[in-house]
C-alpha cells in the first residue's frame, strides 16, 4: 500500500531512533523516501532552519509536493522525535494495529516506551559512548523486563503489551539488539572487561525473559529488513575510536 | 458524567504535573478521588512499591475495587507520567475532544507538549529552584510561542493546535501560569533582580503572542477550578527559603 501523501525520512542507517521509524513505516506498509543525514557531523543550515532546530534525526516531512529532501516544501508538515513519529504512523494506519484500541492497553504501550527511553537508553549510551559502568545498563534492562508478560519465561511470549506487535516493541527492538553488541564485538568506550560482565549478566537466568523477548523481536520481518549489524559495528568502531 | 471505573489520583495541589491531570479530568468530566502525596518528603514504602518506584506524582489507579488510596488493589491499572495520563484521559473520553482525530493535528499536539516539557519546563525549574539565569526561560517561552498560531497577535486566538482545546493546552497552562509568579511575588532561588528582568521581557512586544495565549488559558473553567495561586506561592516560600 502506498501512502496518499509523500513521506521523506531524514535518515542514518546507524541511528537507533531512525531504526524505530523505519520499522514502523515497514509495519504500516507506507512508502517513503530517505534523505541521508550524518549523525556525527554538523547539520546543514537548511536542516536546522526548516526541519529540526535541535539538529536531531529522525524527522519526517509529510504531505506537500514530492521535492528533494534538501529543499523541503513549506506546505509539508515536519514531525520530529521518534515516539511522536511512531504514534503518527500508528494513527495514519490504524489497521496495522501498531497501537491497541483499548485506552488501558494504549497507556501500557506508552509506559513501556517511556521506560525504554528513560531507563535503558541513557544508561546504554553512557556505557557505550562515555565509558560509564555497565551496572546501570542492567538496571535499565531490569526495568524493561519487569514490564514484559510472564509468559516469556516458557518461550510462549507474544509481545510487550498483549498479543499484538505495537510501537512498544518497535521502540525496544533497536536497543534490545544493540545491547548485545559490546559483548559480541568488544566495541565501545567502557573499561576493558566491562562488556564481558554485561554479557555474562544478560546470559544469566535472571534475564531469561528479556532474552526470550529479543529472540522474538529479531525474527520480526520489519526488524530484519531494517537492521544492519555489520554497518553499526563498523560505524561505532570509527566514531568511538 | 461519572467514570465507569474508579480513578484515584495521587495528588499535591502545588505540583504542576498533577495540575495537568486535574485539568484533563475536569475537561473529560470524569469523577475521581485524590490521595495526598507530599512532594518534598520521602514517599511511603507502599507508594514506591505499588504505585511508582520513581516516587513521582502524578500517578493514577484505574479500575479495580474502590479502596483507600494507601491500599491500592493489584487489580487496578497504575498509570504514571503526566503526558501518558493526559493521553489516557483523552482516549477514555474521545468526545471531550482533548485530542483531535486528524493524525497530523495529533502529532502537532504531541510536539507542542514535547516542546513545553523539554524546552520550557527544565529551564523554568532551574531558574526557580536552583537560581539559574532567566535567559533560558525566555528561550523556552520563545520555543513555545513559535508553535502558537499567528492569530494570537490580534487577540483572536483559539488554542495551541486548531480550534479545539486539547491536552497541548492542558500541558502548557500550569507552566504559563507559574512563569509569571516570580515577577509578581519575588519568590524563588534566583539572584535578586532576575525576576524583574524576566517579567519585563515577558511584558515586551516580543512575547505578545505568548501573553495573549495565557489570557485565554486562564479563563478556561478547568484551569480556574484547579489553580490555587496563594497556595503555590506560600508553598514555594516555605520550600525554597
Amino acid at each position: 500500500m502506498s501512502s496518499d501523501k509523500q513521506i521523506t525520512l531524514y535518515y542514518s542507517k546507524m541511528s537507533v531512533n531512525v531504526h524505530r521509524v523505519c520499522m514502523a513505516l515497514e509495519e504500516a506498509k507506507l512508502s517513503y523516501k530517505t534523505y541521508p543525514i550524518q549523525i556525527a557531523a554538523p547539520k546543514p543550515a537548511w536542516y536546522l532552519e526548516k526541519i529540526n532546530p535541535k539538529g536531531l534525526i529522525p524527522a519526517i516531512t509529510y504531505g506537500g509536493p514530492d521535492v528533494p529532501g534538501d529543499h523541503p516544501s513549506p506546505s509539508a508538515t515536519v514531525i520530529t522525535e521518534s515516539p511522536i513519529i511512531m504514534e503518527f504512523i500508528a494513527d495514519l494506519r490504524p489497521h496495522a494495529g501498531l497501537l491497541p484500541a483499548d485506552p488501558v492497553a494504549r497507556a501500557k504501550v506508552r509506559m513501556f516506551i517511556d521506560t525504554v527511553n528513560t531507563q535503558l537508553v541513557p544508561a546504554f549510551l553512557r556505557f557505550l559512548k562515555e565509558g560509564a559502568s555497565y551496572e546501570p545498563v542492567l538496571d535499565g534492562v531490569r526495568a524493561v523486563q519487569r514490564l514484559l508478560p510472564e509468559y516469556y519465561e516458557n518461550g510462549n511470549g507474544t509481545w510487550a503489551v498483549g498479543d499484538t506487535f505495537t510501537i512498544a516493541d518497535i521502540a525496544a527492538a533497536p536497543f534490545v539488539a544493540r545491547v548485545r553488541l559490546p559483548g559480541k564485538y568488544s566495541v565501545g568506550k567502557y573499561a576493558a572487561g566491562e562488556e564481558r560482565l554485561l554479557q555474562d549478566a544478560l546470559d544469566s537466568p535472571e534475564f531469561a525473559r528479556f532474552k526470550a523477548y529479543g529472540v522474538r523481536l529479531f525474527e520480526r520481518p520489519s526488524f530484519k529488513a531494517t537492521y544492519d549489524e555489520d554497518h553499526i559495528v563498523s560505524e561505532w568502531r570509527r566514531l568511538l575510536a
